[in-house]
């Protein structure tokens, strides 16, 4: 599928079933101890429901570890090639990223660079939010948490916290992540706005729309920017792949997981992800309390994500941060002047968001990998009304950018549109 | 006057003096067949008139080449202590950017990883521009070829042009010189809006505006804006020194010489920088031929940097080019969405030029490194009011950046203000 070659795994790769499994564990003293007894007693379960590795969890008496291998292809499309190195990023992500945001995340427990396994803590109280939301559970604190999350991994790999010598080192890094940018750039921001074997959609139903948002000269011409913004605006490093199969909750705890997509880019990116994972759901929910819960969930994750990178940057501010944008030099003994410049980069941010919100409803719908939200709607013809409709919205976002700038108006907009449903 | 450490010099680094120039060149065997004869003929001057290297040129009896050597420190300031790394990225600079702007820079003859030496064509029959304009010398088609300079090498080096990998994979290369863009990002885009002690001006004449600068609240906004832009947008691979003093010109040929802060950024960071030069020449000029000339210039760069970038950006959407913002995939069928999308690209590039061009003619008169345009003012109460004019238009085109955001309108004001001198 990418025009570029891969690399040969390396030789003392090779793919672990759950003897493989069991003996790699055995053989690394670390997470030994952390499972506790013989190997024998552990119990190891295939959990992989994503479309690339292969992820496993296993128990021992004294706790559990979450394991995940790269395979040198996607695990879904055995012909679709792939180099193994999305672990590697996975792990690098982790690292970068677990110190300002602590137990937002998973400890990365350990890291085989010739196996290309990563094995991380185990979170087997959770489930994923995406599954969660479907079976109409309430996650009150999860979308404060993920706009947590998103504020202090982007707020500190950015230039308004170091400079940038250590800022570019470290996006120079994800910069190498390109065969998993590769599938973005691919599927999300190309694909669905040309003819492609790897888009489908409900047809008939659909087809009409599909074509309006491929054809539409004000789509493709924001598309085309937005195309520029992902690929030359490297504002902080990115969890690249923050949908709602990303985040797993359980009562009381919030954790994002699978960072392989990490890249540097626009924050808003990240952000219209996750937003535009929130309206496919507000668009499939069958009940208006669910459809009310996904309303704030929208209105939650932006506030928190907003504020918390606020706080963070006024501090920064006030101890004389070395951030070499918007330099503490400038702002110290200006408070309304940064109030004035926050606004604008907030601003920028959420437009972004829009745009990128909007092109995920997309791709999700038209393109190669669609959400399964829709699936609880068992009537085709109903389901594909909903998704029309989340198809339209999506297409009047990018068609007049101007006319909804803020995450306010955003939300106003597609509580109008998803309020005929259910 | 980094807060990064310096690399100790390679052991087998000494800087070289004539005798030591001889020799080495005596020992390429290509560039000694380019001199000619026995190196006891060959002629060597001096020419280092900049701040940073040692530059000397060499002829022989069949030909000539310009030697270039970083040395551990800043050549004016031996105090400042420097890594050699620079002549590195000049070579590696004129290597990507030579195959597209052709004979619009100079050829690399030879690279020393040892000793940081660079040997290019010797342009023998060439002034430096700077230096023509403040003699009154006409140059009418300089402007123009820099400005195919900078579309070519801007556009070629974009991802209009080029898919992702390939473009990242370059410009991190470039994100490797640092200690240059350290210097950028401390001397143009941060002390002139603080106190800092390396700033200078004539004073008390400059006092007021110097300090108004500074102090301006809607100014800060946009410096910081800018400072953000110039380090997180990297649309393409910049020159990222382009005044008037490395641009080489005679009766018919232009050539872009000293790429040694080549960095990845903005576009509009080049073209503000050549403008905000011209502009400078424009206020220090003392005749009202030189004064139109000047205006022309600008006028000209424009135009020709405008209209051959996006002939290029035509031409590569035609072939169904392969870059990956603004697919062509998008834009094949729709050449009228095609014209609307570049309209929307070039007045970003317009609007950063502007303010880059504001920055520059700032940092020239109250910052570390002067332009000598104006030392051809020998009365220093007039040189003065030139340089208070001049940066109280790049204060105006700060604060109130929405009343001019197209080059005829800069060109229009510049004038202007302009008009009382000579
Ligand atoms: N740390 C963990 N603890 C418990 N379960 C986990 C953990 N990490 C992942 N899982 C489970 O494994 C599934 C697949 O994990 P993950 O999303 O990281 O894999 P992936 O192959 O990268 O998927 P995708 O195709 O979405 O990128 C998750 O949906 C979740 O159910
Ligand atoms: N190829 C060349 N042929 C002839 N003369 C040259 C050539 N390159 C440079 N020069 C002369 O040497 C001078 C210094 O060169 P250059 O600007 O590359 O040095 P530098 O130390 O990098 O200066 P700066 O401090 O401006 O960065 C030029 O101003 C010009 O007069
Ligand atoms: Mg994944
Ligand atoms: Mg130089």
């Amino acid at each position: 599928m990418s025009p570029h070659s891969i690399p040969p795994a390396p030789a003392a790769y090779r793919t672990l079933d759950t003897n493989g499994i069991r003996s790699f564990l055995a053989g690394v003293p670390t997470l030994a101890a952390r499972l506790g007894g013989p190997a024998a007693r552990w119990r190891i379960r295939e959990v992989s429901d994503g479309n690339l590795n292969n992820v496993f969890l296993i128990d021992g008496p004294a706790g559990g570890v979450c394991f995940k291998q790269s395979l040198p292809h996607v695990r879904v499309d055995p012909a679709w090639k792939m180099p193994l190195d999305r672990t590697f990023y996975e792990a690098a992500y982790l690292r970068e990223i677990r110190p300002c945001v602590g137990a937002l995340t998973t400890d990365v427990l350990h890291f085989d660079p010739d196996l290309f396994v990563l094995v991380v803590e185990s979170l087997d109280r959770h489930v994923v939010l995406r599954r969660g939301l479907m079976e109409g559970g309430a996650w009150p604190d999860a979308a404060r948490a993920v706009g947590a999350f998103v504020a202090h991994g982007t707020f500190r790999t950015s230039l308004l916290a170091a400079p940038f010598e250590e800022v570019t080192r470290r996006l120079d890094i994800f910069s190498g992540n390109r065969t998993l940018t590769r599938i973005t750039v691919d599927l999300i921001l190309t694909d669905p706005y040309r003819d492609h074997p790897r888009n489908h959609w409900i047809s008939p139903d659909l087809d009409r729309i599909a074509a309006e948002i491929r054809t539409d000269p004000r789509v493709r011409r924001r598309v085309g920017a937005m195309q520029a913004r992902f690929l030359t605006c490297r504002q902080a490093l990115l969890h690249g792949d923050l949908h709602t199969g990303s985040v797993m909750v359980s009562a009381d705890d919030t954790r994002i997981i699978d960072g392989e997509f990490a890249c540097p880019g626009p924050i808003g990116f990240d952000c219209g992800l996750f937003i535009g994972n929130l309206l496919l759901h507000l668009f499939a929910c069958r009940d208006a309390d669910g459809q009310d819960r996904a309303v704030r969930d929208v209105a939650q994750f932006w506030t928190s994500f907003h504020d918390t990178f606020l706080e963070l940057w006024h501090t920064a501010t006030r101890q004389d941060g070395n951030g070499d944008a918007y330099a503490a030099a400038l702002f110290r003994d200006d408070p309304s002047g940064l109030l004035k410049a926050q606004a604008d980069f907030m601003q920028d941010v959420a437009e972004d968001t829009i745009a990128f919100a909007a092109m995920e409803i997309i791709r999700r719908i038209v393109g190669y990998a669609h959400v399964p939200d829709f699936d609880t709607i068992p009537d085709m013809a109903a389901r594909a009304e909903r998704q029309g409709t989340a198809l339209a919205l999506a297409r009047d976002l990018l068609a007049a950018p101007g006319s909804t700038t803020s995450i306010a108006g955003l939300i106003d907009l597609a509580r109008d549109r998803a309020r005929r449903y259910p």
